[in-house]
């Protein structure tokens, strides 16, 4: 079973993609996407959309989770936001997966314990926990790994378990993994 | 000349289509993308990039003029308002369209003469100078062809001047039109 997860961002999207068999997580991919400096939104989405498409259909995931936005102080940068989450769904949709969506509290408490973990420890965790063969500069692609396991662990509860208000047992299973 | 407007939302998207030849303008095509109710977010992007997709593509336009988003005072419809504007933009990326941004104060200046004219008034006047073959329920249509008629006149601007900045001559423009 592959999980691919995603943050979605209009100058960094990370992504990260993850294999499960046997109930054991192993690192598949991630990175990535950084759109051009000077580039004007539409190209930046184009950009977007077009390498979330060939990494998807490349891996071909069960899921693909993508990190909900936090609502930004700055009114612009979350409506600008939505944008590189718009195309980052409709490239999943359109590669026929199943689409996750997680907050980044629902995130952290999954991979790290603590709904409130930064970035480091996010990072730090997803390290110990898939052995990424190399390291990454951008904090995103551990995001988007990190996002690909709370799906994972959310895909795993038992039946009959509600997916979104599950985050405490998600949570266990982290901690049991 | 064809010139197409958006008028982006994820339950109803607006667009309008509008021909230029010697400097007379024609009405062509307008409505609207309505999603269904109770899909999820990544199906109704996917419903409003397909149509808008064969929408621009059959029209073939020189630009495509999207209405830039408001800032919602709720963050999270601005959010998502960003997601449709951005699988919008894309569509018309892919389509090898021009592509213009229009706040909703410049297309309402450019059409109606007054940058806080209401959405009755921007549909009167939209009937007005295109005449279009049947009365539309959803102003967003109106509002698209608006958007529209705003990237005719700033098209039109004399050589030189600055689009963005041109709405007081886009104005006087629309009155001579």
């Amino acid at each position: 079973m592959i999980i691919f997860g995603i943050d979605p961002g209009t100058a960094i999207t990370g992504y990260g993609v993850i294999r499960i068999v046997n109930n054991t997580v192993s690192w598949v991919d991630s990175g990535v996407i950084v759109t051009p400096a000077k580039a004007n939104l539409a190209d930046r989405l184009d950009v977007i959309f077009d390498a979330l498409t060939e990494k998807i259909r490349r891996h071909a995931p069960v899921r693909v989770c993508i990190e909900q936005a936090f609502y930004a102080k700055n009114v612009h940068t979350t409506l600008i936001l939505g944008h590189a989450r718009g195309v980052a769904m409709l490239a999943a949709k359109k590669a026929g997966a199943d689409i996750a969506e997680y907050s980044p509290r629902e995130i952290k408490k999954s991979v790290v314990g603590n709904g409130n973990a930064d970035k480091e420890q996010v990072a730090y965790m997803v390290k110990m926990l898939l052995s990424p063969p190399r390291e990454h500069s951008h904090p995103d692609a551990y995001d988007a790994l990190a996002a690909a396991l709370c799906g994972y662990y959310h895909y795993n509860l038992p039946a009959g378990r509600a997916l979104r208000s599950s985050t405490n047992e998600c949570n266990v299973l982290a901690r049991e993994y």
